[in-house]
């Protein structure tokens, strides 16, 4: 049976794309320099790759691993052009260019459209037929799903909610009713888009909730990590713009807008009605606060706390930086009597330069 | 068709509860300036408000906009009383009374009762009719759920599990074993409660682990965030007492135990057996050591770490200021050898007043 | 009805469990010190302690608590061997012996095979009678599952994925495709594991998905916690060794490898391809960059970012210290204008010092 199993999964190995470097070039540009005709099956790192691998280099740092790869050819850059013998495709952007050829040999697994039988589908949702819905999914009632769109295992769509063409929702993924996503995205396990926004009055210290009757609207081409949460809007809608790529563990408060192509590295807070700009880049951990806006083509550094808004773009940090624990300890000492020692330099200036001046 | 699903959706939209400003003074308080008759039949921000709309001005700094403003009507305090020539209501409290009457215009969605057939319930649980339990969820042995709560779309409910009357459970909630949750309470997709603490002992630098046999332990009228966890307790429960607000993306550790009326906002960490007040406000982020105590009427600052126990009430901070990276990197590197430059001050005053002291 | 049931239970509750205190010292080793034969039936804290209990002191700072304590027995270290008269143990790391107590008297609930009516299994997926699947769980293609392993409600397995024999996961687990979780591991309720990692090459503003096609390899006694999020490798693999201990809402990125019986607390982000080394203490809220190496038996605070490579072992600290705001202000106002202050404490030394050398 082992053998069998084995034997079926090399057979599907082996079906592979497959085609060779000088084919790559034709479909995605680049200057082929050396052998066109070596077949390639799939990508690799510089160390771990193998024959029928391609692999690239993008920094120079990689120049030693790039002498012992054992990859069939590579991507490089152009100043990088002579720095192997192998069959190489010279690019700009060999990044970028890696990343297409991934995309060629890894296509997304085809969708098979469908609803599965132990599936709850509410009788007035929209389902095409090219589309499909995992085991134990719940849709609710008004629901529309684009053309092949994947809706994963045990998910659960609220009423009303759409969801564009070719988009993905892994494994339970939770969306919450009236709630939109656009087309071609994609949304990781445990994400909850549209739960109510933090909002709160205090009456007499006891805390009255406030409704949060806005949604989530999320644009084209925009993917969401695994257990992201993105909640509704209090009043007017959370905005997620084209191309926004937000990583696993991202909290955004009710009412934040993110601009269209800014990516969001993990384990980010972004607090309510926080504006963030386009082309952005947000380090992990990162926390934003509430009620501020920041400019396009900003980068915030990973742990860094934004408390204001940032007009001007640049790269902004704030992070204490780490040391031994015994020698944290006194740092850290003086830094909470920083004001003294401030105080005591003014007076060290005073003392030093007052004389000078009643001499003058 | 779709002409006629946005004709039914606007059928239902105009069934809508409406009525007039003179209504929700008789019914909520307050002092009414302006025509009582004036029609309302929904809340809006300032900016986004329509004919029919009320809204609120709680902050001065928001004047501008309520100058702009297409509300029917709007809510504000005694020292704005004459900001506006709009139909008003005057109250002390304009965001509390704001979220009285949003309250009333969107009531949350009434429960059926009933159990989804896809549901997976033991028959040993007790599901009054009033309850809801959604498609596929699961619930255990001599799980009790309280009249008139509802269980979401994947909810897992442990065994011996208690759920007070009108609490409501969104989708793909996770409820540990033997864990207690009060009455009135909302819980968010993807929060897990009850789930084990990090309880370790260390024998040979292996780690063995201590069974959690705590519970979880919430009162009445708490909110959960989504994605939020809190762990059972490792010998004794964990307890989150009544009418504590917790957003998104919150851990709370074993044995912690939260003060009535706290709200804790997202992304906040607590550490096992923390005691925190009542009525204590929890910024964003911000990272709460174990084994200590947080008085009543604590505010600690959004991404401030607390490692020792706060005994007084007040506002607590420790943010490293956000900078350009490279006024960053000058300051941080400063930091690190801030023991130094405290030694050259001291050195200093040394050899400025040692002579003064000398002369004298 | 009620009566009932609360008799049942006691009847539950009075079956468990109980052996003499001789026999725990016979089972476990330890130096016994008074009454073998009082019976002990379960464990509990110092403070909550009742007859038949048995409670652990392993520091000094509990002694007062241990005077009060109504505990049949007490586990305790040489040093504290006469500090009370209790019947008690003597052992030389009371926390592990009291883990092992623990685990007697709490055993985790067996596990009776089966899959349940309502779980959906592909054809393809081998899982042997003592292992369980459980309700509204999903298992997919090719998929194995060890003996007396259990799948909770809910849980989605992905194609191929193999899991060890005696691991457990609770409700709502996701698992992607391919990804591998060793022998007796224990993973909580919403833990994601095999997320795509967020690879992203940026070509003239717009960010291209690079496809994530390396692996999650998880050793064996690896315990995961709630939310916790294992991203895939992009090309390689991430790799969690054998032994390794994760709390609550962890985020690993792709391709990192944590090192056997590494123990990490809650709310820890660690960024793609960074090697953490073995027996490392990994404090709460910590973050640490990407593409870093962290030496064996290496301790970081909580809270703390990490930014370089640490090569020597030792306890790394970096957490800005919280005072109250106005304090904080002062502070941060000060630490904004460090280099300024850096400069000025050089100008006085320059001043102060140049005229002595200028007099020699």
């Amino acid at each position: 049976m082992r053998k069998a199993t084995a034997r079926r999964r090399t057979a599907i190995l082996t079906r592979r794309k497959s085609c060779t470097l000088a084919e790559i070039v034709r479909r995605f540009g680049g200057e082929l320099i050396g052998k066109g005709g070596v077949r390639i099956n799939q990508v690799a790192a510089l160390e771990s790759a193998q024959a029928g691998h391609i692999t690239f280099l993008s920094q120079p740092q990689y120049l030693p691993q790039l002498a012992g790869t054992r990859a069939s050819a590579v991507i490089v850059a152009p100043e990088t052009r002579n720095a192997t013998r192998l069959p190489r495709i010279v690019s700009d952007n060999p990044h970028a260019y890696f990343a297409k050829v991934s995309g060629f040999f890894n296509p997304p697994p085809p969708i098979k459209g469908g609803v599965h039988r132990s599936a709850v589908v509410d009788r007035t949702a929209r389902i095409p037929a090219s589309a499909s819905v995992g085991p134990c999914a719940v849709v609710g009632k008004n629901v529309r799903i684009g053309p092949r769109a994947a809706i994963g295992p045990g998910c659960s769509i609220g009423d009303g909610v759409t969801i564009g063409e070719e988009t993905r929702l892994h494994a339970n993924v939770t969306v919450y009713h009236d709630c939109r996503i656009g087309a071609r995205c994609l949304v990781h396990s445990g994400a909850v888009i549209g739960a109510d926004g933090f909002g709160l009055a205090s009456e007499k210290g006891v805390w009255k909730k406030i409704p949060q009757i806005g949604r989530v609207m999320i644009g084209n081409d925009v993917e969401i990590g695994a257990n992201t949460t993105i909640d509704r809007g209090a009043l007017d809608d959370t905005t997620i713009e084209d191309g926004v790529k937000l990583d696993n563990q991202i909290q955004i408060g009710h009412n934040v807008r993110i601009g269209a192509h800014t990516a969001i590295a993990a384990c980010v807070g972004i607090a309510g009605s926080t504006k963030i700009g386009e082309h952005c880049a947000i380090g992990g951990a990162a926390m934003i606060s509430g009620h501020i806006t920041i400019a396009d083509h900003v980068t915030v550094s990973g742990g860094t706390v934004i408390m204001k808004s940032l007009h001007q773009p640049g790269i902004y940090t704030g992070v204490f930086p780490a040391a031994l624990h015994q020698n944290w300890l006194k740092n850290a000492s003086h830094l909470r009597r920083l004001d003294e020692l401030a105080d005591k330099i003014r007076d060290l200036e005073h003392r030093l330069l007052a004389p000078e001046r009643g001499q003058s």
